[in-house]
């Protein structure tokens, strides 16, 4: 841990808590947007908190979890941090197990 | 065309752009680097112009094709454009064609 660079421990740490809070009550996710954030999924394009928030809790599943495999961080030029992560996306519903690719 | 938002124009755009020139000559990637710019590959990071074109001119491959499924781009606050790529690679060998999942 000591080894990592600044942004591979704030990164991972970022990445841990979104998808802990993404699968335990995604409707906190408010608290990390801002109203210059942005969202796409699936092709379709959310700005700002009030329109991400109104989608995420619009997602018609109720208890979902992701598994990372892969994450990669990186330092931009104006003090932030880029984060890649890729996993899969379990969907709990009855008598079934979906797996997703997600990145 | 004229119905995109202008960071999908130019995103698309750039990402066109970036991928002819891998597929084409990839030593000339280094006109689109800058010192700040970083390069992760296969987890490891490259950071700074020279040390991302060493890496790219290092590959073992000779011969390389980028085929792109999808992509998203996003306006960020700092008015820079932030472009997600999912696509296959085609290594062409001899005899031989290999598809790996690109991101």
């Amino acid at each position: 841990m000591v080894d990592q660079p600044l942004w591979e421990q704030i990164g991972s740490s970022f990445v841990q808590h979104y998808y802990q809070m993404f699968d335990s009550d995604r409707s906190q996710l408010g608290s990390i947007y801002i109203d210059a954030s942005c969202l796409t999924w699936e092709g379709q394009q959310y700005q700002g908190k009030r329109a991400i928030v109104e989608k995420l809790a619009s997602l018609p599943f109720q208890k979902i979890a992701h598994s990372i495999t892969a994450q990669d961080h990186q330092p931009t030029p104006d003090s932030c941090i880029l984060s890649m992560v890729v996993g899969q996306l379990k969907l709990v519903v009855p008598q079934s197990v979906f797996f997703i690719l997600f990145s």
